[in-house]
């Protein structure tokens, strides 16, 4: 697995061990990771930091041309919100770990011009049917479902 | 002015007393306040929390039924992030302060089905011009322009 996919999926894996949602993202300049994260929902109460947004948020403040040299990892397919993120500060380019357990707003980057590559990535999707399976009303609050 | 967008305002205010952006958002469920919010991005070092966001995360975890009986008051137009946010979570209406100072993505919202209503009021396009002005770098990296 690529390594920027693989640091995405540690976090993933280390939100799963706390008990929370296990997606996470890594956010990465010119090939450094700046901004690791997962979803913080069961961590800290949380309702907007969902992987790529800690990741967003981890990174710190920064300019427009700093994002326009990133690419966001994410082992899930960003939602609505993380999409609008990505489209927000401009990153041009998103790699996603796997859109089988949860198809996000991928048409809508594409269309305003992001590159998003999807990896279909097994372990990636082994994580999270098996988190759907074992909880699934957590799952669907984390997508505004029930 | 609606008391729902006086609170929105009151936030923004508060906002700009700290030295920061001065857009401020309530989430009303059912008649009642449940989160009040304003971009942190100055007081926090913060990336996500816009107005919009700080008043979600500030109502805490929710149910999509709750979401779905709920507005937003925001005292400028959402962002792309905001809005994808406003659908992640399905809430079906949205008040808007001004339009003027920026336009987000109100009619993406619209093509959703949220209901998108515009105040133009005076007091959010003074407060935001006003801003505007004395900081624009800060302004332009908020919304990721600079």
């Amino acid at each position: 697995m690529e390594h920027f996919m693989k640091a995405a999926l540690e976090e993933a894996r280390a939100g799963l061990a706390e008990g929370g949602i296990p997606v996470g993202a890594v956010l990465v300049h010119r090939g450094v990771i700046l901004g690791r994260g997962r979803n913080r929902r069961v961590q800290l109460g949380s309702a907007v930091l969902h992987g790529e947004m800690d990741a967003l948020e981890n990174a710190g403040r920064q300019s427009a041309a700093f994002y326009r040299e990133s690419t966001l990892y994410t082992t899930l397919s960003p939602c609505a919100m993380c999409s609008g993120a990505i489209l927000l500060y401009g990153i041009p380019r998103v790699v996603v770990g796997e859109n089988r357990s949860f198809l996000g707003e991928e048409a809508w980057l594409r269309r305003r011009g992001v590159g998003v590559e999807v990896l279909q990535d097994e372990a990636c999707i082994a994580l999270m049917a098996g988190f759907i399976e074992a909880r699934p009303a957590l799952w669907h609050e984390d997508i505004g479902n029930v």
